[in-house]
């Protein structure tokens, strides 16, 4: 056998290994999504049906390069409501359940609330009176619980009361009762480069407290409710004061507005629940390309709760799911999510 | 020669290309950053000194993971201000130049503009006039040029003009008159998995019609001014309407309060030319951990401008580096870049 022969086997691997090596390394490249870890099948918490379909399609369409849907990895945005699309809003809303347990917190320092409404009937828990709180009493407790203080302390207090409160029926944290199949959903679509932001009515400060954790989106994908804040120079050091007054209202049409104002995109999909998110859906399916608009729908009294057109409890503020917005779901082609039949599991602590 | 010695030094070989492989690979994946194009070295523009020792030393501390100065990827967090920082503001903002412009493009729509102050000055292009315009004779430009339309509407308008104008001095496309060290501090920051963010006084819709395709900063990384928009139904698509009212101003204090509100992060680096950069730098010091604060100083009139503490032009509206400001970096370390001195080349253009 002659040298050259030789030369030629080792010719040939290292050729075959350089193309390894190319192919290898080009894989990961085209992708700008996070490499997905290593996880059960997507979507797993999905019964299969029009729903996991439609979510399954989307995703299709948006990122094939030969579809006339194809969207452009830095398009790919998809908009998140929170309270009752993902996680619990029953019976109040978390960040309600936190004013007023701040209420309680602070009432040592404000000897003058005992005799003052709104504070008198959060602190006698006098359930009826709370019940006709209106959006003035709210402010006030809000200003009272949320305000006068750096932006920093108040996401210390947030995160110390997100730490430890308990919800009154699962008498688990308020962050475990996030929807598993809306988690799975967030995470099959970052597996597919989409960025995933929460837009919610709710304070957007207060989310981000603990929005990383509980659904791997950072401070910078919050879009929500927000109170003015001064910027001040204390102690040599530059901090933004809390003020009571309000500065934006992130729902409805504010919630387009925000999506502009934060993103500067129109979303390719959107989630919701609400009347609040009727306007934010809209807006998604004004765009072109591969489009996604779903509504989460509330009917199951055994593992979550029924409100809204499945009926149930009483009419409370949260969870205005009219039979206005269905009839509008059902004109736009938008996807209503059974809870009951689409998932198989509404949270991660369920067998 | 026994065969097995050619095995051997095929297996030598597979092993070496293994390595290889294990290694050009690995390297990709531990930075989030967007892998870095075959490019010079960084920061080429820059001439070796204390700026450029500056940038570099930052960005080893806030990289490495045994310095105490560490910085995790997540809060890697880089704010620029425009006009003066990233791009040329003399003789006048791009903006202002924009909608200076648009008055004159608008007139036949508006024949009272002939007799009506401010547009009377514009159009007989009275430059002793303009000069003394205040903020109310510029509030009226911006609301008759800015607003009046949607969002998408003024988006083309924006960037139909972009592509066509020139600068007066340099007779380019506004866009070629970036710093390209700039550009390479901001190549540089991605790569050590920063996100960038351009924090202007200007108005954020106009920078977003650019900043990607000039600086590849996209849409949801540009915090600027903004107006009040509305949102309608218009032929069945929800539309956003620019509304002749300010909503946020995001200049001096409205710096780190815009920061906040759509970051949600304290920046680790921060760059400015002017007074109304100030509080950003004093907010970024406020943090912990690696931190850099610069500011741009404009003294080369020969392939530039020379303004503020170097002379030479007469006071203007813009670049308002003062004294103060000088003085300020100097009791706070705050690095100021010389562009005569620092950078070997300010345009890319040039040689």
């Amino acid at each position: 056998m002659k040298p050259i022969h030789r030369h030629d086997i080792a010719s040939s691997l290292v050729l075959i290994l350089l193309f390894l090596l190319s192919l290898s390394c080009s894989t990961k490249q085209p992708s700008s999504a996070p490499s997905s870890t290593t996880q059960p099948a997507p979507l797993a918490s999905w019964k299969d049906g029009p729903a996991k379909q439609a979510i399954v399609a989307f995703v299709k369409d948006a990122t094939d390069k030969n579809s006339p849907k194809y969207v452009e990895p830095a398009d790919r945005i998809a908009t998140f409501d929170q309270d009752g699309t993902l996680w619990v809003e029953h019976p109040l809303y978390t960040q309600a359940m936190f004013a007023l347990e701040r209420v309680h917190a602070l009432a040592p320092q404000h000897p003058d609330w005992k005799n003052k409404q709104p504070f008198k009937a959060v602190l006698a828990d006098d359930q009826e009176a709370m019940g006709k709180f209106n959006e003035s009493d709210w402010a006030e407790i809000l200003g009272a619980t949320h305000a006068g203080m750096t932006n920093s302390e108040f996401l210390d207090i947030a995160k110390q009361w997100i730490a430890t409160a308990k919800h009154p029926r699962f008498q688990r944290p308020y962050t475990e009762l996030v929807y598993q199949p809306m988690i799975e959903v967030m995470d099959y679509l970052r597996a597919n480069g989409f960025k995933t932001y929460i837009v919610t009515g709710g304070g957007q400060e207060f989310v981000r407290s603990y929005a990383d954790r509980t659904y791997g989106v950072p401070t910078e994908q919050v879009v929500g409710s927000s109170i003015l804040t001064k910027y001040e120079v204390r102690d040599g050091k530059g901090v933004l004061l809390r003020e009571p007054k309000v500065f934006f209202v992130d729902d409805h049409a504010g919630k387009p507005v925000g999506i502009n104002l934060f993103i500067g995109k129109r979303p390719h999909a959107a989630f919701g629940n609400s009347t609040g998110d009727q306007q934010m859906l809209e807006y998604t399916q004004g765009g072109e390309g591969a489009q996604l608009m779903m509504l989460i729908l509330h009917d199951d009294a055994d593992r979550e709760y029924a409100y809204g057109p499945a009926g149930g409890l009483p009419d409370t503020k949260v969870g205005t799911f009219s039979q206005e917005l269905m009839d509008e779901a059902k004109k736009n082609g938008w996807i209503v999510v059974s809870m009951k039949n689409d998932w198989k599991r509404i949270f991660a602590f369920e067998n």
